[in-house]
């Protein structure tokens, strides 16, 4: 049961040079224990992986696992260029307590199919954990075929997949990508602004970006999702329109960061060349933080 | 005159834990040096940049600088997903005594113009040298506007730009890139299957895959271009079409990584996930290979 409910993935706040902040790290997190989200995804492509050093991923993963104690798991990202660095994250996660793998088919030169298979299959043998695919093409360009997803699926490691949701998904949409693999493997969709449509649809989880600053509201949407109960869906998705908007204009990694700081839990610094919103864009974050459901 | 005719980009050759094979890489080299090609560019998408650490580039670009000697400058790559890695690789590049630095927007989180803009100016001002603006969508997945073109040829460092060449280029296709820069900005082009026509209608230099591995034909091509010999383009890229019609459907790197083999310069390996083509692919490569004009 890794793999279900709420998959929240927090920011990893950082300085200017990229050393995790651990006392602002313990602050987002706590709020993660306090509503009992199902799992932490650390470093996610919002708590950007792709962005600290191997040193740095293993502080934050070891001040997680601590941090959020043995109910809470941390599922961390091991994505890496080369296969051989994804399995030194894999390693370095496992020792650093993380109780499962994400694992997203990063690229430069455009990967063959063969060619992430091999890279899925190399960093599943090098843990004892299970592995779930992070399906991002927004970010690593790659496309997985369903014939490659059944292949993955072949790998007993590879436990989970981790899917943008798509805009009004139906019930036979899941039960299509399910079907792809073995029997208990766990589906579940990224994209905060269907999610609820996805978990409506039979989802197991929610890989959710706005969970890791709000999980008390994503609590709700999911657990109203995985009840089945359409209408409090709707109800939550309609409050929080205004924020699916700024994240689909602005990026939710931007958002995120920006709210970080309105909510006064800390001031996280993105890395160059990443920056923060301009002013103008951060009132509009605080505008729409002040009108959300009071459930944080 | 450091942007200008034929800018090699050779493979850089290394074992499957990426370290650089400088015996190797220096075979690979000379082959440049003794055709006499206008710069190489190391390492590149080709040279794979991306996939090499710190430490290896700089190994490679001090060899290159060594091994190619004063006429034939080296264009070094800091495409690096941070800012403050991009700016340590560029000075590492000029205190191993590149002349040049090319720069791709390397990203995961997409990026806005505002953030590359800055991304620029701080690799720019880390060094002395001339910066490359190295534009490669399909592999950085960032794509230039006219107006952060036009904003990046304020900085006085910015002297040239790689751009993918598209088929049939007119003068005025060339004339309206040059026009978003200032005078003595040099305008080269990537695509070795469009590039002929890229020089025929006026592009500065050609940054040629090709030309790292086969120097003599890519410098018969490039001469021919920048003559405005169309029918001589024409023959040469009617010769060659069968090898620009492999780098299209199997990626012009492992093409390349392919031919270093067959041709007995050495037996590069790719690192993983990144797999060298198999054995029908190779044979095809080197059935295209014996057909080739002798010009190598």
């Amino acid at each position: 049961m890794l793999f279900h409910g709420l998959s929240a993935f927090p920011i990893t706040p950082t300085d200017a040079r990229g050393v995790v902040d651990i006392p602002a790290l313990e602050k987002v997190l706590l709020r993660l224990k306090q509503a009992g989200v199902d799992s932490v995804g650390l470093p996610g492509s919002t708590g950007l992986y792709a962005y600290l050093s191997r040193e740095e991923k293993r502080r934050a993963i070891e001040a997680a696992v601590a941090c959020l104690g043995p109910d809470i798991p941390v599922v961390a990202s091991a994505g890496a260029l080369r296969t051989d660095e994804a399995c030194q994250l894999a390693e370095d996660a496992e020792r650093a307590g993380a109780q499962g793998i994400l694992l997203a088919p990063v690229s430069y030169t455009p990967l063959r199919d063969e060619e992430a298979f091999q890279h899925y299959a190399a960093v599943a043998q090098s843990v004892s954990l299970p592995v779930c695919i992070y399906n991002n093409p927004g970010t690593t360009h790659f496309d997985f075929s369903p014939a490659l997803f059944q292949r993955l699926g072949t790998l007993p490691q590879i436990a989970a997949l981790k899917q943008p949701a798509k805009a009004e998904m139906q019930k036979g949409d899941v039960a299509a990508l399910r079907a792809l693999f073995p029997a208990k493997f766990a589906v579940g969709f990224s994209g905060d602004w269907h999610a609820g449509g996805a978990l409506l649809a039979g989802a197991d989880l929610w890989f959710s970006v706005v969970g890791g600053l709000l999980p008390k509201l994503a609590m709700a949407l999911t657990r109203a999702g995985r009840a089945g109960e359409s209408d409090r869906v709707a109800e939550l998705n309609q409050q929080l329109e205004p924020l699916w908007q700024l994240f689909q204009s602005l990026s939710s990694l931007r958002v995120m960061y920006a709210a970080a700081d309105i909510l006064g839990i800390c001031q996280p610094v993105l890395p160059r060349p990443l920056l923060g919103l301009d002013k103008a864009e951060s009132q509009r974050v605080e505008q729409v933080l002040k009108a959300m459901p009071d459930l944080e």
